[in-house]
């Protein structure tokens, strides 16, 4: 369960997890072995829930955020994918989507059954071959796994560290990265809202632990890409401009967990998602200062989520060679 | 060949290919009959070319978008795919990039022969349902056989009309729409510069004939999604934040040859790519001029090529109903 916004500066040990806003489903699939170590993570939110995006890296690998644009016509997402594979991974996006169409979700463009186009936008880290092989991406059919595994009585669940989108991440270069999640439950005019997220961090930069004020320590030369991925979702109804800003402060969260963060070697994208189960006020003064508040409790749930990434790490040894764990934890 | 400049008022018969950018070649798959009405096109530059895209229409069907901000690290765009399929077909892009990534081609990330990430962009017209067959969309194979007919010898000449993407495009809810392609060489400062487009009509507008100047009647209930994508190429060499903005302006060719445009009911995205093989004066002042000349050409060969499109397509009849050639051709 997610805890209050007043522990903000204390790290728990289970910071909660995207699946505590009611409706959001999670499904990973998690490829190690024989040349792997990749994987996929599928964010499903309930029907109508509405998207945006906010791409900050100068790396980007996405797929279909242009449609998260508040100036276009579709303002909901069926279902938003994180993967590995870098832009060779961008297609487990298809799978999810094919999965969607087979449930009839999506948007509507006719009257038959299965005449839905879904909305699956899609993020990639870069980790190819960090498993052994660099062609040990994952693929169509890893997607589609995903959706089936949230879609289960498991999806309301999050497994944290090695797994999914996460298993082939790393960061600062050496360190193992993975998937971390917390939430935040609101109180006061908000009372009952929850902000929560969900993170791959693949990142260039170092953690800078909770409370730190400098940065870290200068990395050398960059590697090629990093990328902190994730989705931040809340059950306040927010309008496709609100929750693309939502996205954008999110990226705050990022600011404040990674140094340095969102650079040319990043490809830090965000997505938002507001299910809308909780109406926010319609008043436009209160309306804004709860906004206020649910876009500053997206950037802490980000924050944390990085920090959850990290300490839910294992090790992973691949051909002798061990990708330790953050030593900050 | 491309024609002069000073013949923009006039539409030739003719009116050149974007293949007659030095490099620039073009393949296309067309699936007719038996429930289907689509296709993909894919336009290959040579390595090395730069990319940029503008996404202006209010329901994108789009893929890597992102990393051709001039902002972001890869500059470079190793081919474009234009697909019929809607969100479905983004798929081929996929299909594409394998191919890529078994040529070598594609943005370097390690020392071995295969360690490329291929930079593929893609966006979809929606055609779903045309052909008599919802679920009848391009797949990945579909792209990758695009692929290999670009690489082909007939790679340097282009089909236009009811073929590749534009197989199952429509113009104004009614009429065939389809693939066209223009070109015009440059002279003055620019002399031998070429600026070509490939566009897909598939828009809710009407045309409007070369010099117009009211518009087309309006529309009734726009259909759910209707785009009009393309490439503009040339062999001016630009840099990223120069080619994106020359995304931008070839986006005026749209505008001028059809009416409505850049609505909620379209997803009109150009990219736009720049082989390099001839250099633009560097001392600043003279640069924008000649950029100035680029851009403007770029919007004239679009709005050339939307024509070339709608005079190419021939009718098409599916179980028994026609889809007629627009009237004003």
């Amino acid at each position: 369960m997610p805890d209050s916004p007043s522990t903000a500066d204390a790290l728990p040990a289970s910071a909660g997890s995207i699946t505590d806003v009611p409706g959001v489903r999670v499904g990973q699939v998690t490829r190690r072995g024989d040349g792997w170590l990749t994987g996929v993570t599928v964010v499903l939110p309930p029907p109508g829930t509405v998207g945006g995006v906010d791409v900050r890296g100068g790396g980007p690998g996405t797929h279909e955020t242009d449609a998260l644009d508040p100036r276009t016509l579709v303002p909901t997402v069926d279902a938003v994918v994180l993967t590995g594979g870098s832009a060779y991974g961008l297609v487990t996006a298809h799978g999810v989507q094919r999965w969607c169409a087979e449930q009839g979700r999506g948007f509507r463009v006719g009257p038959g059954a299965g005449e839905v186009v879904p909305i699956v936008p899609a993020a990639a880290v870069f980790d190819l071959g960090r498993g052994g092989r660099f062609t040990a991406h994952p693929d169509e059919a890893t997607g589609y796994e995903a959706a089936v595994a949230a879609a289960s009585p498991d999806g309301t669940t999050v497994r944290r560290g090695v797994v999914g989108a996460g298993t082939g991440a790393l960061v600062g270069r050496r360190f193992k990265g993975g998937v971390g999640t917390a939430s935040l439950r609101l109180d006061g005019a908000e009372e009952g809202v929850v902000v929560a997220a969900l993170v791959v961090v693949n990142a260039a930069g170092l953690p800078m632990p909770p409370g730190a004020t400098g940065p870290s320590p200068p990395l050398g030369r960059s590697p090629a890409l990093n990328t902190t991925i994730g989705v931040v979702a809340t059950d306040a109804g927010l309008d496709p401009a609100e929750v693309s800003r939502t996205a954008t402060t999110a990226h705050d969260g990022l600011a404040r967990a990674l140094d340095p963060v969102h650079t040319m070697s990043d490809g830090d994208t965000l997505f938002a998602l507001a299910t809308g189960a909780r109406a926010l006020p319609s008043e436009r003064a209160a309306r804004v200062a709860s906004l206020v508040r649910v876009q500053a409790a997206a950037a802490e749930v980000v924050r944390r989520a990085v920090l959850d990434g990290l300490l839910a790490a294992e090790p992973v040894m691949v051909d002798g060679l061990e990708f330790p764990v953050w030593p900050g934890g």
